[in-house]
């Protein structure tokens, strides 16, 4: 059997995404920018699909702006905003657990010379508020926290910390990288103060390749890189049709009414697989919050006394895909900086593995994956043992 | 009957380009950062491709990093080289007819303060060497020089402006976008002095929303944006696999040994549609210079007294797709900066398409698009003349 359960990394994409691609590559091949008919009709479908996103996001047509990827989408908020500030407005906020697509903008920066703070977090991985608040005071003119943590599934307070900047004399822009967020909870723009909110498209059964930024209607924002006027001239280049009629379908599949099915559906799966680690195993610590707390398609947790690759690499053995951490770290050797701030013991952090599900998982798969959990821990923490490592 | 010749603006994916897109999208779906054998499939494939598309370019496998596509990639390769330059070197050498992804770059870091020269050219659109010669006195820290133009294909002299740039005393850094010439000529880097080459996938039957920058080994560069390590730490984000290995696919048909009949069919076509153009219709300027000094794929032609846009519009009608200009400048208003730079009349440039073919063309084609052309010029021009126009 094989058993995907790595779809935080990247997800498989939908038959109505591999359709919607297949459309533009063979069909629709015209560049949106020709005046033929061909041109015409590619730009029909690019209108049409960012139609279909920008219905999903509940927001409007011009709001938002297609991308090579959530990485691009993070870049383009905060490096397009910094580009547009008065010189002596340069104070960031962040969080110490971005994904690195976030974290190394600001590191970056505070090389070119921004003071940053990045805020911590509760044991949970919620952001302190009273740390932010106390930065606030120092006049921030740019915050970005992302709105679900890619390696435990925390979902930030995005209304409640809106509120708090709703409540300043002066107006800091708002991103969030909600890369990990679309498709797994409600995203209601209207209740928040996000004025730049970042999508990828893999990570919702959509292909690789494609992502978006939304931008609200006046945030001030300058290109990346420079070309053609495409994308209301703030992302130059042929538009990668098919990618983006893909993410289209994706993105539809979760705006419909059924989303809170969805949801429900993963959020069945992950208690299912919660409750069956807990009860076959000893020793282990559940380390992301309980849903709504955590977004329901994540679960990390560590099987204390066995590092984290050794079990990703047995489970392996019997066709079970998880990750240790984020794909976008995962060749690194350093430790996690998300379970480190968690102030997890360096034990807990070396055995931490995640799950991360989605609608195309099954009850049989999380059964099957628990009972060979519990197959190679007890194997595993025999060897360990017998090296005294346990 | 469709006939597609705007095949500079995009091209139809080719089928072995569209099977392999679609094995990474529903069998290969991995991150090729994750740590499994999904993940691993994932890496395996991502450097096949690789080194199909670096053994197309006779370059080295870690010469070559995989962008969003053309524009991205000049950027990269602009950009991220200026990035790297000491602060008092920052004279600047381009040519007046880039792509406008060149162009809007160099055109922005004139407003940053770089200074910057646009060579002139010959009205072959041939970049003056004369004026590169005196050029090269100041000392240019960057030198970019396109290899095939993308609206009259006049290919440049890079193996002679090479031998310019290797007598000197001192080492610019030298970047051509050969997003128009991979696939339509042979491209020999070991005859060059570039360090730095763009090319674009869906211009030679690959995917949109991917290609690269070949990279000598030893050039400079920094990333133009930020996150985690992928492509040697010089792009970050997911690598976009379907895509990539679309493109690998594509560009494997341009690298066989077929390369040159390829080349002769192409241009046995051209020939087949310029003699056609010139025996059956009056008052024609042929814009583009023969081949070799042109692409054997682009033929720039202004059919006096008729607008080009009606031309288009016109032959539209019977299904045959040409072009006015470039696609990424399509929708201004402005006339074409190519155009003008070769001294041509208004009269001329107001009535210039631009024909481009692939492979895929038949001889049936051309003769029937000969016979459009000759009965919506004349018809047109009856028109015209009725207005007083021509």
């Amino acid at each position: 059997m094989e058993v995907y359960l790595d779809n935080s990394a990247t997800t498989k994409p939908s038959q109505a995404a591999v359709q919607a691609i297949n459309r533009a590559l063979t069909e629709i091949y015209g560049n949106p920018s020709s005046l033929h008919r061909q041109g015409l009709l590619a730009e029909k479908l690019l209108k049409k699909s960012r139609s279909q996103i920008t219905n999903a996001l509940g927001v409007a047509e011009d709001e938002f702006v297609f991308t090579s990827g959530g990485t691009e989408a993070n870049n383009l908020a905060i490096l397009g905003s910094i580009k547009q500030l008065p010189k002596h407005s340069n104070y960031l906020i962040t969080t110490e657990i971005e994904h690195p697509s976030t974290l190394n903008i600001f590191k970056e920066l505070e090389r070119e010379g921004y003071p940053v703070t990045y805020l911590r977090v509760t044991q949970k991985g919620i952001v302190d508020l009273n740390h932010l608040q106390q930065c606030l005071l120092k006049k921030p003119a740019l915050i970005s926290i992302m709105m679900v943590n890619n390696e435990i599934g925390t979902v930030q307070p995005i209304a409640e910390i809106s509120k708090m900047i709703a409540s300043l004399p002066y107006k800091p822009i708002f991103h969030s990288d909600a890369v990990q967020a679309f498709g797994k909870l409600k995203i209601d723009l209207s209740k928040t103060n996000v004025d730049l909110l970042s999508i990828s498209a893999h990570k919702f059964h959509g292909p690789k390749g494609i992502g978006g930024l939304y931008i609200r209607k006046g945030t001030k924002l300058g290109p990346l890189f420079y070309g053609g006027s495409q994308e209301f001239k703030l992302r130059p280049g042929t538009e990668n049709l098919p990618a983006i009629a893909g993410m289209a379908a994706a993105a539809e599949e979760f705006s419909s009414n059924n989303l809170t099915q969805k949801i429900k559906y993963i959020e069945h799966l992950r208690t299912r697989l919660l409750i069956g680690i807990t009860k076959k195993i000893e020793n282990v610590k559940i380390i992301s919050p309980a849903v709504p707390e955590a977004v329901p398609n994540i679960l990390n947790v560590a099987f204390l006394g066995i590092p984290g690759e050794v079990l990703l690499h047995g489970l392996e053995e019997d066709g079970i895909y998880i990750s240790t951490r984020s794909a976008c770290s995962s060749n690194k050797k350093e430790q996690s900086h998300v379970l480190t701030a968690l102030g997890l013991r360096t034990q807990e952090i070396e055995s931490a593995v995640r799950f991360s599900l989605s609608i195309y998982n099954t009850e049989t798969e999380i059964d099957y994956t628990i009972d060979r959990l519990h197959h190679h821990v007890t194997n595993l923490r025999q060897i360990v043992s017998g090296r005294g490592y346990y």
